[in-house]
């Protein structure tokens, strides 16, 4: 953070306009963040094809705790890796599902193996991997 | 999960070997959740799209610590909207930057505007957002 | 395209050494080109998911030639909506296959609409939309 | 297509339901068409992710025919691939805008190699890569 750059960027008013209002509406006070999270975003999508870069990962799964032995199993596999697992949250959705996140770290490979053996779990109705580093070096 | 329909249905015997491989290299050992959770991922994707479904979303930050009130910052954003948000992990990724999930439930277009103002907020270097449901008629 | 503003904007060191190597392996040899590129795609996607904009798109069909009247059926469903249907391209992949690209132009919604009826009629084996503008503006 | 197998799947039939609309507003008029699409719509963005697989590509541009030289740069770069590029389509759009659709076929590596080359030669005000195959073995 320490060491910026300024750079000049030319672009045609008209469009100029329309990226302003586009990140007005998403919250943007500032044109130069909206670059910057621009250009990590497309960092880090590209760095996470890379089966060998570290990444963070998010899991997302849903499913229903009345499932016989669901729980049980879940935590199985997550101790099984353990080192890969940052941390997990859960949240009683209503009477029937719960909505657990888990924060997994590892190679990309590694952290995609696990998300998709969580996901293919039976009684997981649903289930979303999201990709992200740990931010340095961004 | 009560009632269960039995369907049948006709596949190319050489694509049904191919889907068996994939499935398989994914974790499932059983083909009808599989197909249950292919089904249910474009009933999700499908229903996200319209503005007024409601919908729980996860989303992910990766944020400088270090960067003035940016967490009173984000913390202040949640306080507003309160009542759309479930619950939060946070971790501590190394020295200078957390990882903060935050589980969100309402409309899909309340979802989506509370992820894009956290997401642009100066000092949060990346963001992503996953929506799913609560599971429920799934 | 005649009028040009020139902005300024202020990225961390580190990080734009990464993006000037990233637009380079992506074959970019002006980093301006490289900016505009990124507002422009942001600003077709967001404008894409309103159904009212009017989107050029193309739909690409991969099918098998020898199902029983499908050529005809696809042709029948372009003349139906032909007032949409800009142009089309097709290739013969091999013996069995072809290959068609159809340029659509509408409402977001009709050419979805459009794109989905082709890509769900049986016989054809893969299918994807893309959706772009006329260009104008941007 | 020859060889057809007939499995059981079982489904929820509320999620059946649900399902059956889906597929009923995308146009299928039959249930074991929209699994085999689902199917092959997975096996091919997974096999398109090894660098190594043949597929076919399109590629959509749009671009400003007035920028100067451009046409001539985008055929050049086209030609020097000659072998990779299987047919072009051309509409003009608007007064100033062409689009233009390539179809590629190669090594998944060396198609979007050279789909990035021509969506980031200056000019091109969009471009998009989808991927697909032949259809052999589908």
């Amino acid at each position: 953070m320490s060491d910026l750059s300024r750079i000049g960027v030319a672009i045609d008013s008209a469009l100029l306009k329309q990226f302003d209002e586009l990140i007005g509406r998403r919250g943007y006070t500032n044109r130069s963040e909206a670059f910057r999270d621009l250009i990590r975003d497309q960092l880090i999508e590209t760095a996470a094809e890379l089966p060998d870069t570290v990444v963070v990962g998010t899991v997302t799964l849903v499913y229903d705790h009345h499932v016989r032995m669901l729980s049980e199993r879940l935590t199985e596999m997550q101790h099984q890796a353990f080192h890969n697992v940052l941390s997990t949250l859960h949240v009683h959705l209503d009477h029937d599902h719960c909505l657990e996140v888990l924060v997994l770290k590892g190679r990309a490979s590694a952290v995609r193996k696990m998300a998709e053996a969580l996901i293919s779990t039976k009684g997981v109705k649903h289930g979303r991997l999201t990709i992200t580093t740990s931010g340095a070096g961004l």
